[in-house]
């Protein structure tokens, strides 16, 4: 009978003695990795009440309890470590990313919005806002050093803002390369988004762009979970609100939540949209699952969800005229 | 009779004839500049119903009515400009940085807190957080690249963080650089407000501290409009919720607003703190009118702020005993 332990394998005879075993080198890492692959594959481990340390000592790998104790806790530690690092899976570093694009978008926001009211005291008629102003602010800083080739040159030299001070010029330029740089960030943070969800979720990628995928990937919490969502929970995730309020109350189910974004549905006549963020959860449903189990790419899918709501837009080309029955039933149903 | 007009100054007879005049060139700058001051000063304005354009014809000022008015029209065009460009009086200034800074506060926290999150799956030992991390990781990225000199290099070699790929850690050390950013620009603002306040509001800074007093226009609005403030709207600035819960029921008056942030407050027992509040508040109040109207630096000011507060130190050196005796009285008054 064979005995796989953490520190070697033991073969047993059915009197209970020791045959014969090998050992493993005292080197904490292989240590943990080999009980890592134990912890796995969970075959030939020792009877229940087996006096592993005893048998430790009596094979020579440590020299007394004590020493056996010690290296066990070094092991587990490091297994622990191992652990942990394998934790942060690719779609685990997905989500991060997605949480700090969010995070990052909001700060761009505001400052960039702080950028505006502030620059606008001194050249209210530039026109720029966003990621242009902010650009145009870090390199000129003060109107006065439009050079005369710029668009912006006539507007900038009859602008009625106030003079720019040179403290003040380098506080606003500071500022604005400040927005630059979380500009970039965002930039780079999407172009690392787009390359690992090419990789991890090819098919996803592929449906549902590699954004709208990472942020589903995101919301459910992982690839995993999200390849055991049903299709109809991946067609309202993000629609919380408005799914609760349906469970609660007589308020109508929600017909798509950030699915929204995509464009085969934002750009559907409002009467299919349900019918097509139904058939587009489906699809991602299954893309979701291809990924996480096989991560081949199935370029068929985009053919078969195309077709099926080329099928949609030719069953219902008019909006539903239904309306006024729907309005008439219930005033009949109080007169009785 | 002598009339100021926007294109000259004229003498008129007392029969009602020109006698002499003097015609200002045509640059329309100049006449803008002119016609400002002619605003403020409000003397001998022409007589009502008297035909400026026909004596600037005359005169040859103009050559015909629609040159005239066309001139008018620029001219009052320009001044506009020039009354914007005067609208952002140093103090308004002062108002842009604290609103700037605040808004760099919020997303450098949120930004920072998004770094740790991110960076601890990492290097889950560090220890760092807020600035020292942003510059930690703007520096070394992954923790393999801490030198053998550096404090940390122990508890990174040991690490149980995961392994941080490159394309993960250029986006990290990418964020983190834009962190840092923030708190330099942080920094920068910050100095703006302490070197503006010391010019523009010597007293209120040499009591508040710049940040406090650039915070009290801030929150005012204009440090015309502070020093129109009494005192006892200084010492609540910023605590309007309780303000104004205290004059709706019968919750307590707020002691203090955002003066609280002062060490003259903050550091006193809490007994004697509504007091100090209110002896700050005069002090500053007072501080404020003086930099309004004179801007000349009266160090006298804190030593009598000082020996204000040392006497109420000294007049109430304990908590006050009477709390027993304020709820009984209440009581029997509802037993009459």
């Amino acid at each position: 009978m064979k005995i796989n332990t953490w520190f070697g394998v033991i073969e047993l005879g059915n009197d209970g003695k020791l045959l014969a075993s090998e050992i493993y080198p005292k080197n904490v890492r292989e240590l943990a990795l080999r009980s890592l692959s134990l912890r796995d594959s969970r075959q030939n481990l020792p009877p229940e009440g087996f006096d592993l340390a005893a048998v430790a000592i009596d094979y020579g790998f440590v020299d007394s309890l004590s020493e056996y104790y010690s290296l066990l806790h070094k092991v587990t530690l490091e297994t622990v470590k191992l652990q942990v690092s394998e934790a942060l899976t690719p779609d685990q570093r997905i989500v991060q990313a997605v949480e700090a694009l969010d995070d990052i978008n909001e700060t761009t926001n505001s400052l960039s919005e702080r950028l505006f009211e502030w620059y606008g005291g001194y050249f209210p008629e530039s026109g720029l806002n966003g990621e242009s102003l902010a650009y145009f602010v870090a390199k000129y800083g003060s109107r006065e050093n439009i050079p005369p080739d710029d668009p912006l040159y006539l507007k900038a030299r009859d602008s009625m803002g106030a003079k720019l001070e040179t403290a003040d010029e380098s506080l606003l330029k500071g500022f604005a390369e400040s927005v630059c740089s979380l500009y970039d960030r965002r930039k780079q943070i999407e172009a690392y988004i787009e390359d690992s969800m090419a990789s991890l979720a090819p098919n996803l990628t592929m449906l549902a762009g590699p954004m709208l995928g990472a942020r589903l990937i995101s919301v459910a919490g992982s690839l995993e979970k999200l390849a055991a969502f049903p299709s109809s929970t991946i067609q309202v995730i993000g629609a919380n609100k408005a799914l609760f309020k349906h469970l609660r109350s007589r308020a109508p189910s929600p017909k798509h939540g950030i699915i929204y974004s995509h464009p085969l549905i934002n750009t559907s006549p409002w009467w299919v949209r349900g019918k097509v963020a139904r058939a587009l959860a489906a699809k991602l449903s299954l893309a979701a699952r291809i990924d996480f189990y096989s991560a081949k790419k199935d370029p068929s899918l985009t053919g078969e969800l195309e077709e099926k709501i080329r099928k949609i837009r030719e069953a219902n080309p008019r909006p539903p005229q239904k309306r006024q029955e729907v309005r008439v039933k219930p005033k009949k149903k109080r007169r009785k």
